[in-house]
């Protein structure tokens, strides 16, 4: 536990991402002691009533309604951006040019054009910054990269990733911000297919270089408050990416996959070994290698909750595993240790501008028929 | 079991698919007793020291060498057509001229030339012509069809298909003729996206009307019997296929996805529900009903072994697995059923056809950087 | 929330149940709004510098040395006891004399006897009681119990449950005071069977009426501080019990079943189905139905993730899974909320009484050869 | 294939053991052509009507009506009996001093008494003789028995056994005369658990020296023909097993297992390493081995289709996976084999004297309230 004094912390936004960092913030010093210590200074929202009430549950000191007034608060050092997505540039641009640490929830912006603005801002910044994309800290992932890394299944040749949810498979399912353009700038392509690109890039550390892709809106009209609405994104992409390293990788995300509650799944076949994980079985993940006698080797499934596997140190004993939320604690942790040590954090605003190029290449090309566009 | 003579069967070829068809005629009768009996009356092969070592093997009374001479014998009744791919439209064209019921392994054809011919012929043909996708008899895909014919999952959307082995996984793996185009016609596409393809018409009772594709060689080189030589067909395949029903299906198939022996993969969502199926557990079909009290709906692990189920009432009691030889028995014993009543038999000729044109399409696709190619 | 003053918490013991039990009361708030706040008023060990880290780590706000001393303060309303079992009785007696609300992590105590003076003396408490049997807050058996109930399975006849660690499966891992009688009072029978007999009377609401059991030390010497030492507890134990209701269930816990974490599984087989549950995946409920159409039997594998599954709205949405930790904080808001609306609330000191009567019976059964001891 | 003349084979039975053995003898040839050949001479039945029929169906040249004529027969060398249980020891002791080769389905008998003059007579006679615990050629038990033979789990400590059906978990399921204790001599034990403790003697190479047990009848009354009948043996039965080499093992059947059809389950925990099989899964073995890092220890899945596992070789390519009857066919193959060789063959009429005597001590302790009884 650090003598210096906490890093006073502000979220803005207080719904779903916002309750889920606040849980980070006020959880992050009980499981990871050797980080600075925080408080948690200021929850930024606009309805008053209701943000007095998520503050007073999460844990907020203060409430604040602009987020323009708090990024330069003398009492605030880090600024957590939970806003939707297309307010993410504005925000996180004044922040850091306030000075503040800035963590922005992924995506890190609705178009190339505002990311681009933000690495250039980010890499001229004093202060740290972080995108959150939050599966990069669960424990199974973050063994699958060190196990790429380490060569344990060898040369990968072929990633199989998909993101499944339902929860638009009934077509009575009323319209929200999210089924329009003009807020969602995206479907699911952009919600969901950005995790996986994100970890086809975090799991290879390669780029993606070229994509093919196909969108589809399976159901195009639903019930809005004023009658019946279009639905103006897709709700499920197709994509072939070739990566940097020569790497194929077939992407699916669908918010109509019947029965996947959040099916973030990863395959990736190499020439001396497999890796495979499930999003629903966050704790596990099955390698295959081939090497040893044929007649041992099988699909491995690894309980990743041992303290020799990432992140697990500081949490419990082996076999009690870890929840969704957790990622984001120890997301926290590695943002705060970053801030403390200086050294690189993880992921990068230039990440979120890569992914961001990919998603882009993916709508080219499916609005050119799904031929492969070329990213560089 | 009939009073009738016994049909008289030839195979034509003695190597792995032939010793599975052997099987399939050595043992159907003792499995449906009601359909035709047959006779295993000559084995068909090249080599004679094999040939009669087989012939003895797998229960054939007498060896040919040529299939000319065999089509025309008074004493067999059946061809089946079990030798590489090239050979297939010659033997199955003969054979339907001179009277013949005939059995085709898959492919159908190596082109789509070829495979209109043998539509052609078997339209005309007094005699019955069946083409053997064996899948069609796993007893959890017929349980499969006949759940999306009856609604069980609503509107089908999406599909996701897989035929994943590894035998290519290891680059000093030798080169074959299966990896040369002149023999082999195409690579791992040809060879196992056909079955997938096959379920997934089989499965939906729907034509593909699109397709766009990507094909790529991994090892492009492989050690040969004289010195290094050039791999010319695909080891894996990607497509995206639009069915004239509105479902998008992803293809991926490969050889060189380690630690797959043989995956052939499906799932199918729908607006009601889900499927899954494996065929490395193809006793098992995963099936996802929305339907029902929310806290008890989940994907449900059927072992289709039951009397109920299609096929099973032939085999054992419940519990009691099926093999992957049992589908060649069981589509036997359909085909043997259709010369007895002259109804229908699945699959036929066109269905082969179809397939090879959606092949085709992939390719085309794949050599136009993966545009859309539409088929009609 | 409510407009109460806080109910100041004491939590006796800084260890790994100390942590588990902090980190519950620290955010049962933010995840049960409903329920009296809390405020962490006080941690109490007899480490003064390890307790000063936990304390500042953990949240709380002071620290003390003497549990005489701090059940009878003013600003603690709640005393949580998670000391070694042998000191339960003593403390929870003496919170509750003070009139302080108590819980006390399993087990109750480490002899019937003291489990009996704790029973009567929260019967005559005007202050509430709770034992700390977590995994009746796993969502997936509060699920399981429901559907008992509600007669999903119909009349259960057996059941199967095990407890599996496998952290003294190597006979060279050191001896600790968890292996000596004198200590630990028992060895993996009291330590997991205890988790897994409450959990069978939990689900079948039925108290166990007769058990046999035999006991085991398979590595019965570990190298200790001044050489080696006896193991004088067991470290595998099996039993079958028999229910008030004619079940039959069987229960086998150890420490020594290698590549088993902490696999507490239990399957119950009714009349018309049947339900399994493994705490390694413990967000997954199986259930068997044998009704509907034959050909769709199966087993179900719910991810009890939904907002319509036990505690889970408090929570996140759907697919995005719990873990080990939650638990404790689904406990204690059930606790908070009894204490504030005086309603009932599970389990209580005599359900850990009942449990202890059934250990003892399966020692004692063990110590005759395994006869049956019939407990009335 | 063998010059020799082909061994003439008489099958006692019909019904479904009848069909599975005679299956067998149809098709080893074309598996095992290594093995003497082999003809399908007579099977022997009471029902002539149904004899008839079943023999046309199975490939048998001829039938009988009285074993007794049969095996005494010139062209018959081996008699395989495949009737009720209470029928084995008459005709395999007629058979042996016949001087046939004789292949006993088991049980061996129904008796200890009728074990004994069985293993007397078999140790006396000139020809071979074989009993049929057919899993023990499930290929993936026989990987097992080689790797717990190899040392790949270290020194085995606990096993847990089950064998689970349901098909009399409905209590309206009529009475058979499986059902009576004179027809059938016990109920489930007798029936599965004869299969599961001969996997425990396989798979150890170890003898069951003691053993405690508990019976229990959950429908004491099902519909006869003739009114309602007393069920007078057990539905579901416990036991706890303790081997020469110090292994606990626990096994549980039962009859009423709501929802598993065929579940003969194995799990072994040594002290380096564990193994379980599922039955229903049969193609499937999952290892664990505690050795080499921490973090990527985990159950491996081996799919058991290589070449390199037992008895695949005779069979197809990588994961085409077997059947339930396959097993049949393997095993006659060894029994074919070892009358060439005079090389040993398993399991012995020995091995189901050791079974019977563990299934009787088990009857013992449950009659004595579970009190384990010493086998030596």
């Amino acid at each position: 536990m650090s003598d210096q004094p906490a890093l006073g912390v502000a979220v803005i936004g207080y719904s779903f991402m916002g309750k889920a960092h606040s849980n980070a913030w006020r959880n992050v010093g009980a499981f990871y002691p050797d980080v600075p210590a925080v408080r948690q200074q200021v929850l930024v929202g606009r309805d008053e009533a209701k943000l007095a009430a998520a503050a007073a549950q999460y844990g907020w000191a203060q409430t604040a309604g602009d987020w323009r007034e708090v990024i330069t608060r003398d009492d605030v050092d880090i600024i957590d951006v939970c806003t939707p997505g297309h307010l993410h540039a504005e925000v996180a641009l004044a922040a850091l040019r306030a000075g503040k640490h800035v963590v922005v929830e992924k995506p890190l912006a609705n178009s190339v054009a505002d990311a681009e603005k933000l690495v250039a801002a980010a890499e001229h910044a004093t202060s740290r910054s972080m995108l959150g994309f939050n599966y990069r800290r669960v424990p199974a992932l973050a063994l699958a990269r060190a196990l790429v890394a380490d060569g344990e299944i060898g040369q990968v040749r072929q990633a199989r990733l998909t993101y499944l949810q339902d929860w638009l498979a009934d077509a009575s399912a009323p319209m929200t911000w999210r089924l329009r353009k003009e807020t969602a700038g995206t479907g699911v392509l952009g919600d969901l297919g950005s995790h996986a690109i994100d970890q086809l890039r975090y799991l290879l550390d390669e780029e993606v270089v070229a994509a093919s892709g196909t969108l589809r809106t399976f159901v195009s009209e639903r019930p809005g408050e004023a009658g019946t609405e279009q639905v103006t994104v897709d709700d499920a992409a197709w994509a072939t990416l070739h990566t940097s390293g020569g790497v194929v990788a077939s992407l699916e995300v669908s918010r109509v996959a019947t029965g996947r509650k959040n099916a973030l799944t990863i395959e990736l076949f190499g020439d001396r070994g497999a890796l495979a994980f499930d999003l629903e079985r966050m704790n596990e993940l099955r390698v295959h290698r081939a090497s040893g006698p044929v007649a041992l080797q099988g699909s491995t499934a690894i309980m990743v909750t041992e303290e020799e596997h990432p992140y697990l140190e500081a949490w419990w004993p082996a076999g009690h595993v870890l929840g969704w939320d957790h990622t984001f604690t120890s997301q926290a942790a590695d943002f705060l240790r970053a801030i403390a040590t200086g050294g690189p954090v993880h992921p990068t605003f230039a990440d979120g501008l890569a992914v961001q190029r990919v998603l882009s290449a993916i709508e080219t090309s499916a609005a050119r028929g799904g031929a492969r566009v070329d990213m560089r």
